[in-house]
């Protein structure tokens, strides 16, 4: 049981109490959606602080816990008692709003407040079964929203037209909703790599880079492919493989015991040979899960290790200003020997030639 | 110009630099979706920090202010060396990252940082007309949007392909997303105030509250409404009627000079006076605009008054486990006569029965 194990954690740490105020780990926990801050202690009874409107479901989903209704005024002392009760020393927390953190800090000189997020993300960064198979539908919706895509991209037909068509796609085949707002960046928009969506009409000799994920049972996905419309002058095309063989060489290497670092440079050096370096803005991967960003994280300064159960993202872009942009992605899940894509999607420049 | 309207309320509140870091905000005065800090001084010099996978955007977007592309270990190094250089006393913050508030304490221990929001919100509540206009056409994507769960609603659809429906003709329609993820509380679900979206299907008996808004322009709107399938039990339709008379009465209220917690007593009395106070367990509404939620607030605890040009929502709800919820909501511009409504939809007890 996950709470079992977080108390176990807690031990080894010497943390007497966790104060989890993540929405994405007081689920993970707790199993609600509707709590704002779970008390977790070495004696085992945790704590479920509800807001009064969202005491009712809280109480029907949580599971291990006690819930408790608040009103706003009271969270200071309430957790205050709790913390006095077990005479706490060493108080970890995730993440906390800055009033809370202080107030809490005035109040109860006699504790440390720290930043454990760590054991939680030791924890998270493992997928189970259970949440693996979640994670392969989130990928296989995500995979469904960008084929609307595809089938719906032509000359004249605006951004938001098409994002309509992927979230309207996904939702149909049970997806919840998006696991972040849908980017579609077309033309000269292609160099942004976080472009929302406009309604900006696609032109002949586009490049369109579209991102978007599904959220499936709170579970996210996130795939991104480039389109080309039209038959891509020489410079787009090469712009297009230099990205693709770097995502190519990177997912080689995606396997336990890779590190975050090398994968990052293995993708880097690919796209360095071609004289774009200062043009991939941004890491190569991230963790997702019930976050759309989590660690571990694969970057030029990561220190994370791949281990069986990970699910990363691998995603090498380019953009030039004044010229375009590319980014191809996929999100896989890390097993012993290689990874398994969680979403499938074409990306040979001739089929993503419209 | 908004910034120097901002430097002005600076100087009388004798703040030297204020670090705004809600991303709202940060559009809200320099228009880009990009930057993560915007640091303003008395000497109307505002610098934008932005990490460097949203330089260009930040570039391209932010107007009136420097940007500058940050590595993330550098921001402390950053704020302080801007901090140093006009020799700050006090600094205003509207929302930090614990680390950074905890870090700039340490490294820049001459100043003292303190959180200043309220001036923030003293200009954004009161929208201009440009911002008006954007309202009107979010308020108007809403109402699109209820119209195609009507229209799709009926005994077996589940509730995910209801959310379908709303999004696709909310985007089809120039949305460029969701203001938050879409409510839809069906048969015993109806009792959650805020509920998600699941795959239950539709019961005849059922109420269905969907909780929908549209992005547009990154303005949001937020629209609420309950439908019941079929012919209403007597006690149903009892509790339906309780909440719109709740919202009748407080929406001839809704003008210049009203106070939030004079609104929020009104509605709040005449469901006392069913016998249903205990479930209403929210308050009655609270400000919109590039927020879904913010300033100024409905409650039973609210010191705001309204004044022209504020956007808020109207939304008494009655939950009661076991039986059934119900909220009616829609988002309205005050006005000093009244209240225009922004978001439109039928309401009468028998126009809600599907």
């Amino acid at each position: 049981m996950r709470l079992r194990r977080l108390v176990e954690l807690m031990e080894r740490e010497r943390i007497d109490v966790y104060i989890i105020s993540q929405k994405s780990s007081i689920y993970y926990y707790s199993g609600t959606t509707g709590g704002t801050f779970l008390l977790v202690n070495l004696d085992f009874e945790p704590l479920l602080l509800a807001p009064k409107v969202d005491y009712t479901i809280s109480l029907e989903q949580a599971k291990g816990c006690r819930v408790y209704p608040y009103k706003r005024d009271q969270i200071l002392e309430i957790i205050e008692s709790e913390l006095k009760k077990i005479n706490a020393r060493v108080i970890g927390f995730d993440d906390l709003p800055i009033e809370v953190y202080k107030g809490l800090n005035e109040r109860y000189k006699e504790g440390e407040f720290i930043n454990t997020s760590k054991i939680i993300w030791e924890m998270r960064k493992i997928k189970d079964p259970q949440e693996e198979a979640l994670m392969r539908r989130a990928g296989e919706l995500a995979s469904i929203g960008m084929n609307s895509i595809m089938e719906s991209l032509r000359e004249g037909v605006r951004e938001f037209e098409l994002a309509a068509e992927a979230v309207h796609s996904m939702m149909r085949a049970g997806a919840e909703g998006l696991a972040f707002p849908i980017s579609i960046a077309s033309g000269p928009r292609s160099v942004y790599p976080h472009a929302g969506v406009t309604d900006r009409e696609i032109k002949r000799g586009d490049f369109v880079t579209v991102d978007l994920g599904a959220s499936y049972k709170e579970y996210k996905s996130d795939l991104t492919r480039t389109f080309i419309v039209g038959r891509p002058t020489k410079e787009k095309a090469e712009i297009y493989e230099t990205v693709l063989k770097a995502k190519e060489a990177a997912m080689m290497e995606f396997k336990e015991g890779a590190k975050g670092r090398d994968l990052d440079k293995t993708a880097r050096d690919i796209i360095d040979k071609e004289g774009s370096s200062e043009y991939f803005v941004h890491s190569l991967g991230h963790g997702v899960g019930l976050d759309i960003h989590e660690p571990p994280s694969l970057s030029e300064i990561s220190e994370d290790t791949l281990t069986s159960g990970n699910i990363v993202t691998c995603e090498p872009g380019i953009y030039i200003p004044g010229k375009g942009g590319v980014r191809i992605e996929d999100t896989v899940l890390v097993g012993r020997g290689g990874a398994e894509r969680l979403t499938r999607f074409v990306e040979s420049l001739d089929e993503v030639c419209i």
